[in-house]
């Protein structure tokens, strides 16, 4: 077995999750991840937890899908019970074919998530952890090489995630103390918002793995200017490219995309809040240094920064303020490596990708 | 897809348990059966069932249970919550080596099957069923190319079970109209036992796949006479071959055995019921022409009978009757395709293989 799965299984145990003797671990994976499975086994087995392995083939859901009628989709007893016996959980994607469900009927899939939305919140309530298994699916849909990207998942995973959060708690400090953000890129994106009373958090080695941001929620109406989403993003589905939003009054009064703009329009329309700004967040990990299609990975990418129009995370809200409510949560990211920075209080904090806290930082372009 | 994985997934179904629609069925299964739980969803799906589906890794397993210490094992409050939750069960074994824990201390491993036990005994009361995958593994230690077993047990398992059923009734009711049973097998085997007061049961399509037997409990103080059980067996890990019993008083006062009859001696000390007769079987599945060392076959296998030390399954037991009890179920198999005769209460009723209520039948030798 590749030296790099144990580290990945030490990372998760050690560090994501909180495993004591006798505790009840769930295990969630696919079979191609099953490497990772073994290595996790006996990192748990170590420390006296009981794993329980939960397995996941794409190719029988889709059969289930597609056999069953929409109405089907209800609750499970099953999954409930597990998301709440459990103590931890660690969820791991990875896949053969990433577009083994496919040819399903998209109101199915909607369906089914939907029957299972509140055995997802419970787990996700409990001691979760999502990460992924360097499959070959995932390889090509990253446009790489099993073997290079096995090389870009685990130099993204397996790190020192202590010095991590040392890095990070600069950039949560900065936003933390700061309330007014300017974020300005090219020719084609200066769009400012508010953090006033909003909390930033440090995305270290909690829920994702790999992490690697600074993250908090803009003041809903806060927003104005203009942003153009340099990479591309999936949603629904689909590859939206080039999304372009304008935001009066914090609402999106105007946005086009160069492709698949009817699918940005359709997330849009979801509901009020799909039109607000949720989410503001620095990607900080520089191991992630190229975009695979894999919003895992492409949010904590160094030298970018995201925003998500829809649902703000409950812990980034301050006790006295709003909180942007919607069913979606659509990241959409911005490359910050060439002729960009970052202001917080009309004071530049990031520029070209290079923070204030770091060598090589020019105040001044 | 072999279509033959698609009529196992039905026969499974249709025949074995009981789905209604909204049920959450559990499909307990390795990553190398992924064919056989796709087939399985889809039938499912198409009654309106829920698939939850619980891998298995003999990979992690061993890693497990190597890792942990022998006192971590201990009762899963998933592993008992998914077993009472549960409304059917469907677990499905094959390995792509079957030798895979077989570095496992043995000790650990009986430890965490006590832990695991009253979780079991619930999945087993429940409307559960075990199958087999043909997975590489087990053609292997069956001595088979995967060609060749999986034609074996697909024809096994894909059949007209209603039919089989009958045919096993004509024996089953022999059995239960009679009280005295006297097996004889060339010079070697000549057993007489008392049935008298004891059930009868065809097994036909419940909790195994494939069926194929009828069985009975023998009065425990009735067994007299002697046998050499000349398929070899496997227990606690190992093979015994040219195992010889005789019986005094319903107790074996003799034993020996060719091959690993230190394994033999252990398995008859382990208790008191141990060491008499908990099951009386005879094979009646024709399909199963070949022993594979895999019991799940093996004792269905046609012009075989099997007797079992040990535990008597409660059905079988006459509510006035003694039921014999032991921590231990051993079949083993006795050969009676050639120079051999069942007789029931003086009456030959299976002669060569061939049963009385067959074509080719001969009464006298």
């Amino acid at each position: 077995m590749d030296p790099r799965v144990r580290e990945h299984a030490e990372v998760l145990v050690e560090d994501c999750i909180d495993v004591s003797e006798g505790d009840d671990v769930v295990v969630m994976a696919p079979a191609v991840a099953e490497d990772l499975v073994v290595a996790l086994y006996e990192e748990l087995g170590e420390r006296g937890a009981l794993p329980h392995y939960s397995g996941g083939s794409s190719r029988a859901n889709r059969a289930y899908m597609r056999a069953a009628d929409v109405d089907d989709f209800v609750e499970s007893d099953i999954r409930m019970t597990i998301a709440e016996t459990a103590d931890a959980i660690v969820q791991i994607l990875g896949s053969r074919n990433s577009f083994e469900t496919s040819d399903v009927d998209p109101e199915k899939t909607a369906a089914r998530q939907r029957a299972n939305e509140d055995a997802m919140a419970v787990f996700m309530e409990n001691d979760w952890v999502l990460t992924q298994y360097p499959a070959p699916g995932d390889a090509q849909k990253a446009e790489m090489s099993t073997a290079a990207y096995e090389d870009f998942v685990w130099n993204a995973v397996n790190k020192d995630w202590e010095a991590q959060r040392d890095f990070q708690a600069n950039m949560v400090e900065i936003l933390n103390e700061g309330s007014e953000v300017r974020i300005v890129s090219g020719d084609t994106t200066d769009v400012t918002m508010s953090i006033d009373g909003m909390v930033a958090e440090n995305d270290w080695a909690d829920v994702n793995m790999p992490a690697g941001e600074a993250f908090t929620a803009p003041v809903p109406d806060s927003v104005e200017g203009e942003v153009l989403f340099d990479k591309p993003l999936m949603a629904q589905g689909r590859e939206v490219e080039g999304v372009y939003l304008r935001f009066e009054g914090g609402e999106v009064v105007e946005h086009s995309a160069e492709k698949n703009e009817e699918v940005l329009t359709s997330v849009l329309e979801t509901d009020e809040g799909a039109r607000r700004l949720g989410e503001l967040g620095i990607g900080m990990n520089r191991d992630i240094d190229r975009f695979t299609y894999n919003m895992l990975f492409d949010e904590k990418m160094g030298d970018t920064v995201h925003m998500a129009v829809g649902r703000a995370y409950p812990e980034t809200v301050g006790e006295d303020r709003e909180r942007n409510e919607s069913a979606v949560h659509q990241d959409m990211i911005v490359d910050m490596s060439e002729d960009s920075y970052i202001e917080v209080d009309g004071e530049v904090v990031q520029r070209n990708g290079t923070f204030r806290f770091e060598d090589g930082f020019e105040s001044e372009a």
